[in-house]
């Protein structure tokens, strides 16, 4: 297992302003998220809007953190697009920028078997030199979920170095951990979990990619330390204390779910004063009026502002 | 209504050999899609593994078809990706290059609600002078469906010019049909439908996409003139003749959609003769052994090979 | 096939008057059906919110229906239950009361696969000396679609005399047609369709049992008699105008699929003094206020009261 | 909340022989979860096949292990119907035969809204004078799942007294628990998980309802044990065990959902003399062959045999 990735690696938001990344706020965030202990920063996930940014706007989403971060950690890169070669595209870009690993989904628009997909994760890996990632995170792809034996069989044969699982199934999450034990832990294994990061830490989980580890950085960090040294109890506090927080993605009602989700996330933050703005990305709108004061004001009594 | 886009307009396969796109084929294809009399081509839809193509090889196409198609007839230009920033770019290069109308799909990935899709059109179609279809095809977009009163309402400021309807969704389609109707008919309604075309045609719509046309093209020009004269009984023949040779793509067992609908198409083209060989896209295999001594028996049988 | 049970086959709705079930109501709206003109009676089927009913509530519908119609025309009922051996149960009474054929769906809460169904079905017939019907019905039945094949081979083997094909599968549908042309069409295959039922017919159905037809039946007979008569164009401006009137399940907001669907449906009815109330089965309740007006005001647009 | 109910409640198999139901090994069965110091037993859950039984056969299991377990611990009973007025009649004979709380799932086969389910369970409670728990099961319910704030809000009503919560939805499960908290923990919140029953524990689940509880009860409960005294560590040490045995669910192939998980149960108890034969209900046929053998021989190097 390559442990540079393991522990809090947050998968850091994009900031917009007047249609415009923020560079600023990017920064600001970059520095922030480091300050607070994590252990890693992942670039271009779901929660970057990356589906969004065009390929001179993910650019420069690298380059930027690349230089920010400037070797204090290893910056991981979302290569999200629909098939093998294109993807491809996209990873010898980040590595190109400076990426330390690489983050690919399985197809989508395209509908393909594990067969293929494990044929385009090898491709994937065989054109670019870096450590790569599988992201599973079916609610996205169509309900496409990655089979447990497919991901540690790559695990085995060098083509995969970790999962980022955000698939939401705690069972095949276990049974993961379990098969990739018992094939000697070649993979790194991140669950996507916010609320029951506990739980998949207890279970053997090597670390979290939290979305909302944006707003709230420095409890993740402070989990992932009590679950290292065995304190459940504690563990579990935190993870309570963190999930109050969280309840703000509950809030808008009959938005999309990236508005929901990445809107309340942005707009905690632009009240911290992380952010400038909770704009998001076109065409989604950021949360406004009555949703917007109701998720400052969970924030608030959670003391997160 | 834009009467240009009516009619009989195939999907147009992608051939490949070795690897690379077999522009001979390609051209053949043209060539022999033209002679049988349909309306229309369009390019870089699902059926030309556009998911799999990069940038570069969906130029390739575009450039080529329209060079070979020469002005015989419109060719419209699928512009797939994730959201409107990133088809805007597609769809500018598809019309520089050439092309008489562009089809976008809803975003995918991202996880958008109608709102957001109705900017998302705008947005397209205030950036290239062109032509816009919505292309409707929720098996692969997680589930979303184009709502009738989204479609027609932008159908009314001008924003869409047609819909390519692949959602199987026939009540939705009579729906759109009756909404449009009622609307002064302002988009064209293009149906995805292989198999029910005479169905869909008898409700009202206006033209056919079918991917299957690849392989029978003139059967499809003689049932929308049969159609059209408002021979149902001959336009149902026709159809029902279709279907028995379209269940070609029910032969393929344990393979994924990809290989084995578009798999079955290229099986038989290669066949005939059409293309060169029955190679997919990366990673998907094309058929092989017994799966593909099927799907040709079955051609033979219904005396297209 | 067995000609009885071609046509135009209404599926019953159950009328409710406080809390009870109204016989004068059905009484009522069975006459109103035959004198339309309809081919067969469908008891017990989903439009009957069978789900809803007890089995003494079962029996009393039977009882009453069987009794009013009087043998002028043929009564088929549903036998709604989780698994065979209590559809069993369910389809004996039927029979006893005077059933003319059993309608039952696939096991469901179960978990089952094809071969399992299909003893399911093989049970249920041997069980009762009745013809029996398949209901499939997938959008209430966790998805679970019956396979073409299946359907058709236990049409040979008389185990089944007919579908009932309420999965919106237009593809599936017409496959089926032809797999039973094929077999010397051993099974009448009826559309649940409300709005396609001319597609349906013009691709093979040999009948249909519209929900809607309790609203509607004359037009229905009509649009079964244009299509025998080999007059699409006619049958299709029925349909269309069938569809006018159908609008009515898409004006209630934010309720349940049943209270939308059926309950527009006996809202309707009670404007026409077809019912005496529009009461729905515990614990839906009616459509009230604006909603219900609205649904009036379409059906007297419509002509319909 | 209700502490009988607490802690770990196997939903019981139910054995057949020769096509009927074998008392004897239901009893052995009873005899054997309650020396393993089980706290609960419940009866008529997915995993007895209810879906299966008759009314006759629903009570013969209820009379029978009522009387079995004579007060040694509670019983809790199914009472599994499409609704309201159907799980009523169940509940009350479940009542009259002695069951110390009813389960009761939502509505199925009707399509319902929030709203009207709460209705359901408020009806339900009303005519049975026993304590009321909601089963969230929604692969078996068409997808529905129960939402956090009806629960908790019926729960503070006294409508419901628990959750039996087999949604998989580990998110939804720790909102519950801490909306529960919340509101004075007015319900008991049990988890249907096999295999993450520590992580439901650590976040605050009440207690367990596991189908493999069968198999292996004694280990469910010194998992229980182990998380009382907040030994977390032992507490996952002895799950991870648990789902190494638990890995026969995925021997079978190409069989149903119901054989291959209760099938590989009832393989087991069969092999380990707990039950005369792995029989299933009809039309579920036992697994055999290869399958059986793979199956027992994971349990036999797991020691369960």
């Amino acid at each position: 297992m390559d442990t540079r990735f393991t522990g809090v690696i947050p998968p850091v938001i994009t900031p917009f302003k007047d249609g415009q990344i923020d560079l600023d706020s990017l920064d600001h965030l970059v520095d922030l998220l480091i300050d607070a202990g994590v252990n890693g920063l992942f670039l271009l996930g779901s929660s970057a809007e990356t589906a969004y940014l065009t390929d001179a706007q993910r650019e420069l989403v690298v380059t930027r953190v690349v230089d920010r971060a400037a070797g204090r950690l290893p910056v991981l890169v979302g290569a999200i697009d629909t098939t093998a070669n294109r993807v491809i595209e996209h990873a010898r870009r980040a590595q190109a920028l400076g990426a330390d690993a690489i983050v690919a989904a399985c197809p989508f628009y395209a509908i393909n078997d594990m067969t293929e997909i494990a044929e385009h994760f090898t491709a994937i890996r065989q054109a670019v030199d870096l450590p790569l990632f599988a992201y599973d995170v079916p609610v996205r792809l169509n309900g496409k979920k990655l089979a447990v034996d497919m991901l540690v069989r790559l695990g085995g044969l060098g083509v995969l170095d970790g999962v980022k699982d955000s698939s939401g199934d705690d069972v095949a999450f276990r049974r993961l951990v379990a098969a990739n034990e018992e094939a000697g832990h070649p993979l790194v294994l991140l669950t996507g979990h916010e609320c029951v990061v506990d739980g998949m830490l207890l279970l053997g989980g090597d670390g979290m990619v939290p979305g909302y580890g944006n707003v709230e950085p420095r409890p993740y960090v402070e989990l992932w330390q009590a679950a290292q040294r065995g304190d459940w109890q504690e563990a579990r506090r935190i993870q309570d204390r963190i999930c109050a927080g969280f309840e703000i993605v509950f809030v808008p009602q009959g938005r999309s779910a990236d508005a929901s989700g990445i809107g309340a996330f942005k707009t905690v933050m632009e009240a911290q004063g992380t952010i400038a703005s909770n704009e998001m990305a076109f065409p989604v709108r950021a949360l406004t009026g009555e949703t917007k004061e109701k998720v400052v004001a969970i924030a608030r009594e959670q003391g997160l502002i």
